[in-house]
């Protein structure tokens, strides 16, 4: 280590560099006893990295309907879903998720979000949430268990 | 939309949910007149991504060796050295990069970073920068100018 000189210490270099294709995501891993709960705290796991959960009053309530051909493609529509009403109107996030309906033969789900509306100022920004994916997607139930995997890219 | 009834509205659900495996990654892009430029701004570039840059002052000086079999390895191994200043003793982080010789035969460079140790507190935390990557990593000379990509795992 040597101390600086004087005429390399002034001048600083043009910045001639820029960052590019920013590429990003995350996997939640939510439980419960349930596989209706398991699904209930994945979307909540992700409007948790939408904001300071702590942060969202549950004034309003939201109702939802997914559908699939199995199970992981059910839980990827009921998350998709999800981000949808937070993307376009209603601009809705929410505190808590509810499943009204889980029909596992016909992979049908029917689920309610308590919340309100996003608003900066009220709600500290987290990570934009871009899309669900199928990527290593997983659910698992044993013994009065649940659990699912799913990764998010951000 | 419908307003939260008393009952719905009071219980707020155990958090049952993690978020595990965080991975992102960024692609720098730097130019300049030459490649040895080129290789100076993307080192700044890195250095740019861990820190609010300006808060840097250039009161020391650290020195690196580096050494590849082509031009690619040697910009992996010239990047890595400054990363590994930065992460382990002394902590140093370069508000300015510059090669003082750069050995295109037997791809060797000698570099100097201006700057000083990472503190805390003056230094704004930006975000760690885990590892060098040779995804897609690419150099371009054409009539006196130079330009390389550099995907960095962070």
């Amino acid at each position: 280590m040597a101390p600086v000189k004087g005429e390399d210490k002034e001048e600083i270099p043009d910045c001639k560099y820029e960052y590019l294709d920013h590429t990003a995501d995350v996997q939640l891993h939510a439980w419960g006893d349930t596989l209706a709960e398991a699904f209930e705290q994945c979307a909540m796991a992700m409007f948790g990295y939408m904001t300071e959960i702590d942060s969202v009053e549950m004034l309003e309530t939201q109702e939802i309907e997914a559908e699939g051909h199995d199970m992981l493609s059910l839980l990827f529509h009921f998350l998709d879903e999800f981000l949808f009403l937070f993307c376009a109107e209603p601009f809705f996030i929410a505190r808590k998720v509810k499943i009204l309906e889980f029909n596992r033969e016909e992979f049908k789900i029917r689920a309610q979000g308590f919340g309100e509306e996003f608003q900066l100022g009220k709600h500290p920004q987290g990570s934009e949430v871009k899309a669900i994916t199928y990527s290593n997607m997983q659910y698992h139930e044993h013994e009065g268990k649940a659990e699912v995997f799913v990764i998010i890219d951000i």
